[in-house]
Formats: C-alpha cells, structure tokens, sequence
C-alpha cells in the first residue's frame, strides 16, 4: 500500500492529495523574481536553519566530498577556487553523505513515508566506495544567491558511449545537485520533471561544472535551471530543467 | 580538439554540421506512422542485421541481462514470462555486456569518434559486479514493432530518498532502454533530448516495468516514449519522452 501513497503529482496536475494533503504545509507566497524573495515564512526552517542542519560542524560520518587522490589538477584547482569563495561564508561547501538519511537524521517526511534507509543503502551518486571509477563531485552552495555549483569528474564506471559519461549519470548528478539547491534553498524535496538537452559528451576523467540556480517558485513548485559545461565554458554538455515540489520535513517524536 | 568535435546538436536546432557533416549519413525517408515503415533503406544495415550483430550466438563476454540469486520471485517470473515470448520470435531477449564498446566490435563512429573504452570502462548502468545492489535489468525487444519491455528491479545502492529509487538511477535506465531501441530499429546513436516527468517512487527491491516504444522519426531523430510502471500496472513510477540522432557506424578498416 504504500507504494500507492507516493503520488507526487497527481494525473492531472493539481497539488491536491499530494502525499496526503492534510498534512502537505505548502508555501503560500507566490513570486517571480529575484529568488531570494520567494522564501516567505510559511516553513518553519529558513535556509540558514536548513543549512546549519546539513553541515553539521561535528560528525564521524564520512564525507565523500573531499579531495582524493583521483581528484585530477583540474579537479583540484577548481575546488581550491571555491573553497577560497567559502571564506567570507558568500559559498559553503556541502558534505556528501553515504545516504540521504544521514543527511536528514531526526527528521521525517509527513504522511508517513519512510526517512530510513536500508542497512546497505547508499545514495546513487556515492555508488562506489573506491576512489575516481565512479562518481567524482563536490557541490558549493550559495545560500543568498540560492544557487550552487557541482564541480564533477566522471569516472570509468559511468561509461555510455565507450570513453564518454553516460547520459544518465549527467541527469543523476544534475537531479542530485538540483535536490540539494532545492532543499536548502526552500525544502524542495522531490523532483517532479526534468526536461535534459544534451549538447556535448563528457570525456571520462575531464571536468563538466554544472551552475544550478532556482529561477522561481510558483504554487509549491520550484523551477531550477542548470547549464553544464567545460570549466573553461567553450563546450557546453547539456542544459536541463528541473521542477521540485516543496515539501518541509518534521521533526520526529 | 576532440571535444568541440562533439557537437550533437548545434544551438540553433539544425542538423547541419553534425559530427561533421559530410561523414553523416541520415534517415532519408520521413513517415509518421507506424514506426516499422519509418525504417527506410538509407542505412546499409537492417534492424535484422543490427538486431544479430548484437546477440552473437557465441561469445566469451558474460551477459548481465541473465537472472542471479538477487532477483526477486516477481522479477523471475516476469523474466520467464517474456522469456517465453521469444520462443516464437518475435521478442528478442538482448545481451548486456559490461561496456556498449562489447556490443559494437568492429563498428566505429564516423567523424572519427573513439569507440574505444578505457581498461577499467564499465557501461554506467553495469557499474557493479556484485549481484543486487546495483542494476538489476534485461531488456526484451520486439523488432517488429520496434519497441522494448526492461524489468528493472532497483538494488540499494540506487538510493535517493532513503528506501527509494533515485530519480537519476530511473532516468538513466530509460535512457539505456532508449538507446539500445533507437541503435536497433534504426542507428538512433545519440541522445539529444529527455523529458520526465515523475509520478511515484520506486521502492528498493520492488519491480518496475519500462514500456518503451518508438513514436516516430523525423529529419534524422527518433522520438521515444517510456512508461514506466509497477507490474500490475497500478502505480505508475515516471513518464518520459526521449529524442535520438540517428547515425549509421561504419565498419572498421
């Protein structure tokens, strides 16, 4: 049965019986533009409470968003670039966590949905345990601007076209960098449609960064917008679009 | 050099200057319906001859699309519910080798595209020796009425809310079904547009079914749609349209 809970949006588009509507706190301001402003008060975490909760200052969980020795010059430069952006606290470097459930501990979803994750769980995006096969990210997150960017090193065991990154493990870490921007920024919380145009292949072992902004929030909704592309930006790999329903966690008992 | 060379689609939607153009040789013919009389004889191969070329009747290369102890009784006797449907031909169960560069030996891309995986290359949605966690999938193709049936049963380590398939992980597995139904009814090589839009999560463990058909093809691409759904066909998982180049690969000197 709980499977037929899950309705995230219902067949013809209405916000109704969204997990359970009595229990749905939706965001009742409604604006345009600059993002900023679209955060009104109707969730009762702001970004900066949502942010401090994400990064816990003390944790003995591993954080997969650190340096290793994969990390390619290139990989290395950029992050110590946006590190140094981190300083004056304009940019905060986001920890990765094995499970999202690490990242959301004490909290859980309204109307009952799980928050736990299988003993053996792992967040697809940190599939592999060993170093540069798979997935190589670090996501940096402006909580003014509300917009992120995920610096991102495809390794051999994202292959599509041979010598190439999946398509799919494009749209994964896009999604993912789009989930973190959403939550922080606004409690988006699930993804209801992403629309992807591919433009360029990754080669595996070079570098794509994916600049992920929240362009508006309308009737619960928030639109993201991504743009990945070469660190030098000369060759563009994909633009996508993204949309996440708002959604604010409890506290558990 | 070689990644400027890797434009699939130009910013301004023309197909003009494709991979080079001089090299590309398109779909000539235009039909709307019904996708088996789009396929027109521009191309030197046939979906029959693709459709062998891909399933060697030997080989030393294991097939991951063959059922392991991590499948579950509902992915076994759908597997053996299909399986029983290729006795007559007319649906084909299709190989999975560890990189797509296994499935095109000999062919390579024109315009001079390596289709060369590195050593360590794993094709994204086989990144995982282990059985269970990962991907668990086979792909059944019906090569007459160019479409295609995955059962797809979502390991742990495709999480994203903790206990559920990650959006990503589904989306990538669409997109993998999508390309191996555009590259067999008709040289669909490269993905240049999804579009998804999620209904339900996928809990961990469970059974989705992807239903994926060709709509048409038009000026060189071919229009796919994917619904993708628990068995019973009651709870619908994500709808998705996909857009793929078509270009022919050429035998290697």
């Amino acid at each position: 049965m709980m499977r037929r809970s899950l309705w995230l949006v219902p067949r013809f588009g209405s916000c109704k019986g969204l997990l359970g509507s009595p229990r749905l706190r939706p965001q009742s301001v409604l604006h345009r533009h600059p993002p900023r402003q679209v955060l009104g008060t109707s969730f009762s975490s702001s970004t900066d409470a949502l942010v401090a909760r994400f990064c816990p200052k003390t944790t003995d969980l591993k954080d997969y968003a650190l340096p290793n020795a994969s990390w390619s010059p290139d990989m290395m430069r950029l992050y110590e670039e946006f590190l140094e952006k981190t300083k004056d606290g304009e940019w905060i470097k986001l920890p990765s966590f094995k499970s999202n459930a690490d990242h959301i501990r004490g909290l859980k979803v309204p109307g009952g949905l799980t928050t736990t994750s299988k003993e053996d769980g792992r967040l697809f995006t940190r599939f592999l345990e060993k170093e540069g096969q798979g997935y190589e990210y670090v996501i940096f997150f402006n909580p003014a601007k509300k917009k992120s960017v995920c610096l991102f090193q495809p390794g051999p065991y994202l292959e599509g076209a041979p010598g190439f990154a999946h398509g799919g493990a494009l749209v994964a870490l896009v999604d993912e960098t789009f989930s973190k921007t959403a939550y922080l920024s606004g409690h988006g919380l699930f993804t209801i449609n992403l629309n992807i145009k591919f433009k360029n292949l990754i080669p595996v072992g070079s570098v794509a960064l994916l600049n992920v902004e929240l362009e508006k929030i309308e009737d619960h909704k928030m639109f993201l917008s991504c743009i990945a592309q070469s660190p030098d930006q000369q060759v563009l790999f994909a633009k996508v679009s993204g949309v996440f329903l708002q959604l604010e966690l409890e506290e558990e008992e």
